[in-house]
């Protein structure tokens, strides 16, 4: 059972727990290529395939830190080149490209982190880079005290870098952080760092009734719920 | 004549310039320390003007970058000895240490903020680390977009990396950027770095009357204005 009371800070993933990525690059994609007859949703899921294989080439040690944004572009470049999309500009890739600054909180996201916001510290610990991030909380009105993650700790998450710089940052010992994520994966990294976890339920991440994992919470994680408002309830806010 | 429509985002000192330290600092040393009849706004001076010679040895390289909670630590040591003020345990000296995190903005501030914050991107540049400039918002209710800074960059003003860095993070040519300060020499360092420049008088930072410089803004800063307030006027907001 957590006890809210020594929690101090809330540390949250975003793509796809506070913000739906799928819909919202869908849209932006089609918006920006209106020519081009693009499936939105299948350029989406195309493109985010590519995210986890390109992180996983900088956590390995083969190259050194670089932020999201330039991996987005490098994985965007091969995902036009398999949709058969030719003869954009650099500001016409640069504008696609920047989809991930403008995705939409899921529906539950702004009234929750305003309540939670009243008791805890909220931060980002997102694999975004901070511009990302940024641009994304003014367009959404996401209220964090502090945008972490990857680019502040210079590696990506699970590594456990990413995690233990966050609390270190917040001048907290990890216990007293609560992650929060949609992702089974990213909750037993940042518990193996010591971390308190909340697993927040998005079943239409990759679409309406796409996704087969990460349907509920994996055995040892703390909180289990659909949004944030019930997580506010549940730690008393 | 500065082009307001070319600033995305303000960047901010704080000590001094967003918070009264001197008065903040001199209440809460009397309120911790209530038994020792210390005058807290000539505590609050000694101990403040250590910080740039602390500072000075990690800039010049006699020492790794360390947070300024630890440099705060130490200069209280020694201020506590000039005090004559003895037998403080590792808690008492905590609690007085956080003084920093607990400082109250000038009267305009937050009123300021939020009228600049629908415009621009509002991240704070100080020399203070994530978690002080964290904790100090969240009780004064200072509404960052961003926490940057000396910790984020590994550098303390006025060396170039701290102000290079923010802008970086940001995603954002140094142009874009003004850097906001009662201080002229943050400033000049920032605009060398090609920040524009805002400076605001706060003729009281050392307490009613005894600053004798930084009184206005040195030649070639872009604003120079009373308060935050004024500063939103001029930039259109």
């Amino acid at each position: 059972m957590l006890d809210a009371s020594k929690i101090k800070a809330l540390t949250f993933d975003v793509f796809g727990t506070v913000v739906d990525w799928h819909g919202s690059v869908a849209r932006e994609v089609m918006a920006a290529l209106p020519g081009h007859k693009i499936d939105g949703a299948a350029f989406a899921k195309a493109w985010r395939h590519k995210y986890q294989p390109a992180m996983e080439r900088v956590r390995a040690g083969g190259r050194g830190f670089v932020k999201l944004d330039t991996l987005h572009r490098e994985n965007l470049l091969e995902t036009l080149a398999e949709f058969g999309v030719e003869g954009l500009s650099d500001a016409d890739i640069d504008r696609v490209n920047t989809s991930w600054h403008r995705l939409d909180p899921w529906p539950d996201v702004v009234a929750g982190m305003h309540r939670l916001k009243k008791k805890f510290i909220l931060a980002s610990l997102s694999n975004g880079n901070v511009a990302l991030i940024v641009n994304m909380a003014k367009r959404a009105g996401l209220p964090w005290d502090a945008v972490l993650g990857a680019e502040v700790a210079q590696a990506f998450k699970p590594q456990p870098q990413a995690y233990l710089r966050a609390a270190e940052m917040l001048d907290l010992a990890p216990s007293q952080c609560l992650m929060v994520a949609a992702h089974n994966s990213d909750l037993l990294a940042a518990a193996q760092c010591g971390f308190r976890t909340a697993f927040i339920r998005r079943p239409d991440e990759w679409g309406k009734a796409v996704k087969t994992y990460d349907l509920e919470a994996a055995p040892g994680i703390d909180i289990d719920v659909c949004d944030l408002g019930t997580l506010a309830y549940s730690l008393g806010c």
